[in-house]
Formats: C-alpha cells, sequence, structure tokens
C-alpha cells in the first residue's frame, strides 16, 4: 500500500480540472469549483454513498449543486469518482451538444440529479429529494427491512442564501424535521458585485436556527472539521443541518482568489500557470496522475454499496413481494394495471352524471375517483387547500402522517414548485401543486425549471380569470396563459367541464415526458352534451364541439368558462362551428390532417374567444379574425358584472361573429 | 370636555364596519381587521402623521397594507380618520367602479399607498418608502431644515412571512439600517389552511434579528404595550424595527374567532348579531355614533401637521430656492428643463458615431449620457451591475453614501423590483433596475404590480436571448418577451442598436403612466442607417427601416438582434420590406392609418424573425405568414453556433421569405 496522498492534492486535482476546463472555453466559472474543492473531496470521498457505475440506482445519496454556475466543481468530481464522462468531455466543456453545459443539466450528463443555475433552486430541490426520500421510506420500510434510507447532500451560495426561496424552504424544511438533508454553504463573502457585506449581513446561522436547523460553522478548507461537521449532520435526524463552511473563492489562484474577479471568467493562462506553481501541480492541463485516479475511484465501494442494498431488496422481495413490486413500479413511473379502465369509467361516469359544477370542483372529484389507485400522488397546495380543491378522502398531511400523501406547503408558491421538481426528480411520486392561477407567478421560474427538465409535475391552478370575481386584478389572471402556453414541453389543459376536466388529469398523468398545468375556474360550468366521437377527440387538445348547422360559414374556438358562451351563440346562428381548444399545445402536436379538419385553413371567419389576453390567440385567428377576450386588468366586482363589463358575452361573441363572416 | 372613549371601542368601530361591509357584500375577509383593530387604533390615532384634507401631502407618513386581503381595515381608517370616503363607499364593497375594491388598489380610494394583495409585496413596497424617504431626506434636506422626514409603517400578516420576498426585502433593509420602518405582524396563527403550526413554525423574532433588526413581541390588543412597542420603534433609527402582535384573528365573533372561518367570508347574518352582542354595540350597519367620528377625526391634526410642514417648506424656499424648486419637480414627477434637448442632442450623437456595440453597452453609454441631468434616477441591479451595465461614473451606492443613487440589491429580483415599486410610488424618483431577462421570471409578480399600478419603473433586463451563450437554457429567455408584451399598461423595448437603445431609455423616461421594461443583448449588434424620418418613427415602436426595391413582395418584421439578419436578407433579395419593431406595443397605439401604412393589410406575404418563441408574433404574421424564432429551450454553446443550431440564420429568414412569397 502506497502512502495515501493527501486529501488537499486531491482536492486540487477538482480546482486544476475546473480551471483548466473555464480557460479552455473561455467561459465560466473558476471561483466555487476551487473554493468548495476541499470541502467537495470530504463529502464524496468519505460520505456519498453512491455508484458512479449505475447513476440510477434508486437508494443512493442525492448530491445537489444549487451555485450551479460552479458546474466544473460537479463535472470535476463525477469524472474523478468513475461516472462516464470522460477528459474528452471535460474539453468540450460550454460546447454545443456537450455532456459538460455551462450549468448542470438534468438528462445531459450521468449523475446530474438536477438541473441548476437559476439561484436557491437547487436547494429546494434538495429539500424536495429529502422529503421525497422520508415519505417513500415511510411508505415502504418496515421494521425489518429498510430499502429506502439515503441523505440528500447540497451545496449552496451566497447567492442561494439571499434568494427568497431559500427562506421559504428552509423554513418548511425546519418545520417537517427533514434530518437527512445536509447543506453546505459556501460562505466565501462575495457575489458578483464584490464583497457582499454591502447588501448581505444576515447572521445566517441564527436565521437557520430560527428555522429550526442545527447549525455547525466550519473552515471549509479544514477537513476535518468538515468531516467532524458532517458526521454531527448525519447524527442529527431529526433537524435538517446547515454546515456553514467559511472559503476562500478561486483559493490557489495567487491574484484572484478572494475577489469577485475569479467567479465567472477564465483566470486567464497566465494565472492558470501560477495556479499550478503555487499548487505545485505538475501535470500539464487535461492530465491527471493514476495515483489521483485511484483515491477518487468511487466506483468499486460504490458497486458494492449498490451490491448489499440488491440483496436486501432481493430478501425484500420474498418477505413482501407485492410490496416491492409496487416500490419497482413506482420507481419506474409507470401507471398501475387498472389505469386506463378506471380513467375510462370515470370518464362515462362523468357524461352520465352530466354535472354543472366548478372545474376545481370536477377536478376534486377526478382526484377522488383516481387517488385511490395512485398512491404515488404527492399533493399539495400553497396554502390554499380548501380554494383549490386538492384534498381528496384519501389525503394525509405528511405533517401527521409520515407516509402521508399531501403536503401542507404553507404561502410558499416558489418554494412549493421547486420542491415538487425534487420529488419528481427522486423518482417514486407523482406530485401535484396548487395555487391559484395568479400566483403561478410566484413560482413562475420553476413552473419552467419543471418543463426545462422534463418532469411530470402537475401544476394545478384554479381561479382562472375575472370569473373569481370581487378579489379584483391582483388576484384575476389575464396574461398568464399566454406565459404558460409559449414554455416548451409543458403541456396547459383549460377544461370546459367535467368530462374535459378528467381527460385533462388523465393526460396530465399519462404524460411522461414534462409537466402539465392544469387551469380551472372558480365558478360553476354548464356540462356539454359530445358524441363518443367528440370524446374520444377531446385527447387531441381540441375538437368539434358544434358541428355547424349547413354550410360552414365561421368558427369559434373557445376554451373553459367560455364555451358556453360559444355554445350559446353557435344554438343561434347557422353555419357555426364551435371548436373546443382545452389544450392548444396538443392540438397542434396532432397530425396536420386533424388540424386541417377542425380548422380548415380555407376558412377565415374565424373568433376566439377566452377571458384572458387575446394576444395568444392571433396565432389561432389569424389577420382576418376576432378574439374576445382581456386587454387590461380586470376589476372588483362580482364576476357576472365584470364578463358584461368586458363585454365577453353571448351579444359580443355574436356580433364578433358576424363582423367576421360579413368580412 | 367629555370623557374620551375607551380605545376598545374605538377600534370595535373597525371591527363592526369590516364585519357589516364584508357581511353586505357576502364577500371579503372580517378576521384581520377585527384582529388587527386595536394595533391600527393605537398606529392611526397616535402616530400616524397623515392629513386626510391631503392625502398628496408629501412628507406623510407612509402606511402599507401588506395583507391587502384585510382592506376593510384600510377602508374603515380611511373612512374614520375623515378621507374622502364615505359610508356609501363602504357600502359599495367589491362593487363594480366603487373606491372600495376586494384589495386595496392604488388609484381608486384616496389614503391607499400601494396596490396589496399579492402576499410579502406590501412589506418589500415599504421597505422601498422607507429607502425612498432616506435617499430623499438625504439629497434634500439641509442641516437647519428637515423638509422630508417620515415614518414607513406596515401591516404584514403569516402569509406575508412565509413568502420569500418577505427573506429578501427585510434582510436587505436590515443592512441597510432602514431605522424609519416599523412593521407590525399579526402574529394570529392562522392561515388559510388552519393553524400555522404544522407548516410554519418559525421563530420569527429570532429570524429578524439575524437581520439586524430590532424586534418586539406584544400582545396584540394590549394598546399600552403597542404603544410603548411603537415608541421603541420610533427611538430606533438605526434599525428597522418589527413588533411581533399576538393576535386573535376574527377577535369579537364568539364562534369564529381564533379560527380559519373567519379568515375569507362573511360571517354570516347570526354571527353578526353576535359580535354585536359580545361588544356591546348598539348601532345598525353602516351607523356610527358622533363621538366615535370625533375622536377618530384626523383633519383637524393632520392639516395643522401639514401647515407647520408648509410654513418650513416656506422658509427652505427661501433659504434654498435652488433645492426647493427641484425638489418640487421631482416630487411632481416632471422631467427636468433641457432633457428634450439633451435627448435629442444624444440621439443625434449615436447617428454619428455609428458604434456597434451590445445594446446593453449602448444602455449603459444612454444612462451615462442622461445621467448627469436626473438626479431623480435610482438605479440598481440584483448583483449583476457589471453585467447588466446599469452603473455609470455619477452612480453612488445608497449602501456608502445615503444620498446616492444606485442600490446593490443583492441577489434579490423580487425583492429588489417591488421594492421599486415602493420608491417609485413615494414620489421623488424614477427607479430602474435589473436583472438578466431570464431572471425577470423572480420578479415577475412586482413587474406585473408596477404595471397594474402605472408606476414609472423602469426595468432594465440584460442577455436577452440564445445569444448570451454558454450558459445555457436556464439563462437563455424563450417565452418571456411574450409574457412581457402581453402584460397590460407595460411597454416593452426590444432595440436594434444604439440609436434605439436612446429612444427606448427616452421613452421609457417621459411614460408616466406606466412601467417599461427595456430588453438588451449580450453581444454586438451592428448600427444601423436610417433617413430622419426613420429616425423620427422609432418612438412610433415600429418603423420601415429597409424600404422594398421595386414593388413590396414581402415584408419581414425583426426586432433587437435579428434585425441584422433581415438586413442582409434585404440586401439580397427585391421586394423585400423590413420593419424594425422595437416596442409592439407602442406600435400598436398608433393611428391605424400609420400602422397600415406599415404594414398594409394586404401583404400577406410576412416573416418575423425574432430568437425568442415565435408565437406571439402571429399576431403581425397571419395565418399564411412564417415566424422564425424559438419554440424550445436554448442549449449551451457560443452564440453564434446557437443561431445556427436552432436556424436563425440569413439563409433561414431567406427560405422563409421565398415561402410566404411563392405562397
Amino acid at each position: 500500500m502506497s502512502t495515501p496522498l493527501s486529501e488537499r492534492r486531491l482536492a486540487n486535482a477538482i480546482r486544476v480540472l475546473a480551471m483548466d476546463a473555464v480557460q479552455q472555453a473561455n467561459s465560466g466559472h473558476p471561483g466555487a469549483p476551487m473554493g468548495m474543492a476541499d470541502i467537495a473531496e470530504v463529502v464524496w470521498r468519505k460520505f456519498l454513498r453512491h455508484n458512479p457505475v449505475n447513476p440510477a440506482w434508486p437508494n443512493r445519496d442525492r448530491f445537489v449543486l444549487s451555485n450551479g454556475h460552479g458546474s466544473m466543481l460537479l463535472y470535476a468530481l463525477l469524472h474523478l469518482s468513475g461516472y462516464d464522462l470522460s477528459l474528452d468531455d471535460l474539453k468540450q466543456f460550454r460546447k454545443l451538444h456537450s455532456k459538460t453545459p455551462g450549468h448542470p443539466e438534468f438528462g445531459y450528463t450521468p449523475g446530474v440529479e438536477t438541473t441548476t443555475g437559476p439561484l436557491g433552486q437547487g436547494l429546494a430541490n434538495a429539500v424536495g429529494f429529502a422529503l421525497a426520500e422520508r415519505t417513500l421510506a415511510a411508505q415502504f420500510n418496515r421494521p425489518d427491512f429498510t430499502v429506502i434510507d439515503h441523505f440528500t447532500y447540497c451545496f449552496a451560495g451566497d447567492g442561494c442564501m439571499m434568494e427568497g426561496i431559500s427562506h421559504e424552504v428552509a423554513s418548511l424544511a425546519g418545520t417537517l424535521g427533514l434530518g437527512k438533508l445536509i447543506v453546505y454553504y459556501d460562505d466565501n463573502g462575495i457575489s458578483i458585485d464584490g464583497e457582499v457585506g454591502g447588501w448581505f449581513s444576515d447572521d445566517t446561522e441564527q436565521r437557520f436556527k430560527a428555522y429550526g436547523w442545527q447549525v455547525v460553522r466550519v473552515d471549509g478548507h479544514d477537513t476535518d472539521a468538515i468531516t467532524q461537521a458532517t458526521e454531527a449532520a448525519r447524527a442529527d435526524t431529526a433537524q435538517p443541518s446547515l454546515i456553514i463552511c467559511k472559503t476562500i473563492i478561486g483559493l490557489g489562484s495567487p491574484n484572484k482568489q478572494g475577489k469577485e474577479d475569479s467567479h465567472g471568467a477564465a483566470l486567464g493562462l497566465a494565472e492558470v500557470e501560477l495556479v499550478r506553481q503555487v499548487l505545485t501541480w505538475q501535470n500539464a492541463p487535461f492530465e491527471l496522475a493514476d495515483d489521483i485516479y485511484q483515491e477518487w475511484d468511487a466506483k468499486r465501494t460504490g458497486q458494492a454499496a449498490e451490491n448489499t442494498w440488491n440483496e436486501r431488496f432481493k430478501q425484500y422481495t420474498e418477505a413482501y413481494p407485492e410490496l416491492a413490486a409496487e416500490l419497482k413500479r413506482r420507481l419506474a413511473g409507470d401507471l398501475p394495471a387498472g389505469f386506463d379502465e378506471l380513467a375510462q369509467g370515470y370518464i362515462d361516469e362523468c357524461v352520465q352524471k352530466a354535472e354543472t359544477i366548478a372545474s376545481r370542483k370536477a377536478s376534486q372529484n377526478t382526484l377522488q375517483a383516481l387517488g385511490p389507485l395512485l398512491p404515488e400522488l404527492l399533493g399539495g397546495s400553497a396554502d390554499l387547500a380548501a380554494s383549490n380543491l386538492t384534498l381528496w378522502k384519501g389525503a394525509q398531511g405528511v405533517q401527521t402522517q409520515a407516509d402521508g400523501n399531501y403536503v401542507y406547503y404553507g404561502v410558499r408558491e416558489f418554494g412549493m414548485t421547486a420542491m415538487a421538481n425534487g420529488v419528481a426528480l427522486h423518482g417514486g411520486f407523482i406530485p401535484y401543486v396548487a395555487t391559484f392561477l395568479m400566483f403561478m407567478e410566484y413560482a413562475r421560474n420553476a413552473v419552467r425549471m419543471s418543463a426545462l427538465m422534463k418532469q411530470r409535475v402537475i401544476h394545478v391552478y384554479t381561479h382562472d380569470s375575472i370569473g373569481l370575481g370581487e378579489d379584483g386584478p391582483t388576484h384575476q389572471p389575464v396574461e398568464q396563459l399566454a406565459s404558460l402556453r409559449t414554455t416548451p414541453n409543458l403541456t396547459t389543459w383549460r377544461p370546459a367541464d367535467t368530462v374535459e376536466t378528467a381527460v385533462a388529469w388523465i393526460s396530465a398523468l399519462q404524460k411522461t415526458d414534462g409537466p402539465s398545468a392544469l387551469i380551472f375556474s372558480r365558478q360553476n360550468l354548464p356540462f356539454q352534451q359530445r358524441t363518443q366521437q367528440q370524446l374520444d377527440d377531446i385527447a387531441k387538445g381540441g375538437y368539434i364541439l358544434g358541428y355547424e348547422k349547413g354550410a360552414l360559414k365561421a368558427i369559434i374556438i373557445a376554451t373553459g368558462s367560455e364555451i358556453d358562451l360559444a355554445m350559446q351563440v353557435y344554438q343561434d346562428l347557422e353555419g357555426i362551428r364551435v371548436v373546443s381548444m382545452p389544450s392548444c399545445e396538443v392540438f397542434m402536436q396532432q397530425a396536420e390532417a386533424y388540424r386541417e379538419h377542425v380548422l380548415p385553413k380555407s376558412v377565415r371567419a374565424r373568433v376566439a374567444v377566452e377571458a384572458s389576453h387575446v394576444d395568444y390567440w392571433w396565432k389561432f385567428v389569424g389577420l382576418d379574425g376576432q378574439v374576445i377576450g382581456m386587454t387590461s386588468y380586470g376589476e372588483s366586482a362580482p364576476a357576472s358584472d365584470l364578463y358584461a363589463h368586458f363585454g365577453i358575452t353571448v351579444d359580443g361573441v355574436k356580433q364578433a361573429v358576424l363582423k367576421v363572416m360579413a368580412h
């Protein structure tokens, strides 16, 4: 046995790789990797239980780099510990189609657990991971078999700590007592504008203690101290832990360490050379000594850890075959056997009942119908459970029951949504989270992140228009649907009645390559009669709900609460077709022949009706069409007064139709 | 002199008015007004220096109800203290066109300082008020004359405290030491989902102490304690103060107090009757005894306070005539004499220099040119000063110089933006705030609030597309422009070169009825040559930059960085018109004749080009047009590789033009 390399030298391997890759790309952030290298070396070499050979091992510890601009730290760790990420990959840092994009991108790189960069959200994802772990453990572990049992480690920077979302999720993590969450705060005192003292003077220790966290302060370059702090954090399973690591940003760079200069740009060739001297680092860029690799390699220990777990899982499968099969199904993200039948049966039931109820109520009824078959649902609302109607009879708060399936998130829309992203990434769950459609905006970038990462998160947004009435313009969405519908990978549904609501939910549950936004009304929506063909076509996103009487003269396109207005005009006029378009995005994914069948190009007399901003709809009605909708903010008044005030009425639609027909 | 009424009875007047108005509307929130009535009675009767006769008195104390759902608390206070808000107005609570909308709406009601309802933002507005007060005081007070000197009082609820924005602004307020900010936290332990313990167990005292606040705990129904705490808060001018008031929500309602039932719905006629019995309240709904009014009336003392100030201001005017005139101008929101000439001269200079630079750099140059004439500018960036290029030579951080004109906001996009709304509402300043366009999303609802309140806040967003390059999809905007452009009252500009950048800034500064979003590139943009007519037309939002050679065959509409592509195609093909559309919203406000001149209805061969989501542009190109832009997320790579990868190229535009022409 050779003498083990010093830990500092192993950390310096990260520093040099990060510095060299950034230099090669002439773009990137060397400061954080160089500052956090010693912490990373301790966490990854002494504590992180993972298997580079199988990044998908379900019971691996999760590692999140919330300060995602330090991506080269993560890439260096993945490369050194044996993941399928080569030196050539590192040389391609920040190049098109590489496995090493500028920020860690989920799905691009083995071992990257979540996409980070938008500050604070990685921390929220980590809280979601820890919540998922605890909940899944409570649902599946048995006294004699612990099959789910892992830690979540998270690195975070000053930016994460300044962002509001850090408050939301740290507060909730403290209340929930997520003891297996361990966060390392890179307290380097520098942000992009310089020394943080002028704009950030929190006592972060005191702040996190106020949230009920265990807090430990260490020198972030003292590996023994980091080790001891981590042991203390792991030992405290009742509280999440924050390890405040005093570090020097860009450590090793004689002219730039401790300064913002090392944060977000290549050090420069001269400085890179100086770093090599300071660190007494002999190797050329992208060359590493074998003994460095030997010390870092985690493949053997990782595979051994997974083998042990596999053996345990095998015994678990023998003792609890049904539970084991269910856990496998859940982790694979498959819907349960019988789902399609149950779903179809529920749609039939809605058709038979023909209820006129609010779509938020229809949503709750759908949850009630499908929920008992779906233990993977992990629901929640940002303190609006009784308004969003996201509770159902089988919903049990995780607050009172560890194996529950509902989270009372408190008034924390952004934190909730980013946590749900973490829950979805963890596996084993389909999270749904709810607030008023307006307050989607508080969570907006986390909605986008669920779409960017193609995660099955179901965003439930109720109170979807001026139809919410008296609460007024601060609560009445206008431009929000345009924002959701132009978000790539996100599917938005705004159903018109109980049946469309059921189809929307089913479609969202079945969609495995991205999130959905389900948009529901506060007010009652009349039931619509449909043929079997029409019922089948709802899932196509847009379909002919009202076939024209006589020759086709004009088309009205409507969604949700405005379908009723369109159908009233339809009753009045000859030659009018009504197209219900609960999901524009799904409709646009249909074959051109189907789209042409529904909206023939030659018919330019088109009117769109939606109590939302008009601009989205020009796409469907063109330069010769009309849109009945909103161009201003709403007002505070009873809903019916508002519809009249803003001209979203049967007569308004009728006049618009006559106008486009006269053209 | 009659014996003064008990303070409790004066507070009960609020309780009864709130309860009755909510009952009459059968909609609203009685719990917060009834719970905070005692605090309000102390603050408004003993401390708040205001003049109901002149709600615009510049040196009045500011009062913000951050828990805006408790609007009837504020309306009751305004009515009782003598503002122009009658009992009839209260009876119209939550009715169309009333002065008493469901949430306090700025501009609807005399004495309402800001629109609240979206939780946490009122608190942020209040921090903005306090910052504006201190900065304006430092700029205008003289040793012998204190003309700006007021407190900012803010009420906030559990929801405000849970929202992340409360962290951002409380942290910054502590760092800035905004000692004249006094926040009363309605610690009633109830949110919509019930008792908050299950989702909110912060030690809020400890948390705010970690921010450097003075914190006092009181019984929120003990008027002496509230009085003493307020005196302590006023005495500490170095730290903002949080007074944690333990209260009972809905106090006075025998069956609903202390429960979420009293939060968000009318109590019901039977319970309303019981409240009258409990409070021994004799009067019928909307009837109040004269002695109640006498005790509440603040008109006389308010006018006296303003008279004293007016006298002081008169002496100040004599001692410092120029300063006084300048303060008057600033408070009126008028641009300085000579602004138009300076602006025109700067545009001419840009034309002469004909520089090819990034529009973010052009923005900085514009600030540099106009800034010296505009001491009302109060700029800032969310820790991206050197990237957003929002610093100019005359910029001085308020962190180091109390009369400065720049705020280092830290990584706090949402808090920054909502604070800027408060600064604009305060008067005396034109705030501009900056971040990357992507992270507008973190601030999104505050951007909307600036538009809803029609405030002159200038939102500067740089790094506006895939053109930012290697940072990748988390940092590359796609759907954000559609969101901004569909926001009512907001004007979005995406200029193509130095001249359009100057016009955008000038237009934003001149717009007094709403905010602007200025969208700038990271990368260089070539200068475009223009005739005088074209120069004059930039301010119309859209204009013909390239007149077709020969008969008009097709129109290319482009903005910002994509103008260059359009002009290259223009050089290549006959009959092509290029329309530069830096502001779609401003263009749509032009007379129809002008719009027809630029975009003749008969010409359907249209192509729009923008490195942003395509869907916004169908409005301009119709069903026969083409849009070259984004439909997916970006990637991490050098900018030029990305433009090629996504087909936003000269050839891509050319092919699209040929296609629409062939139609």
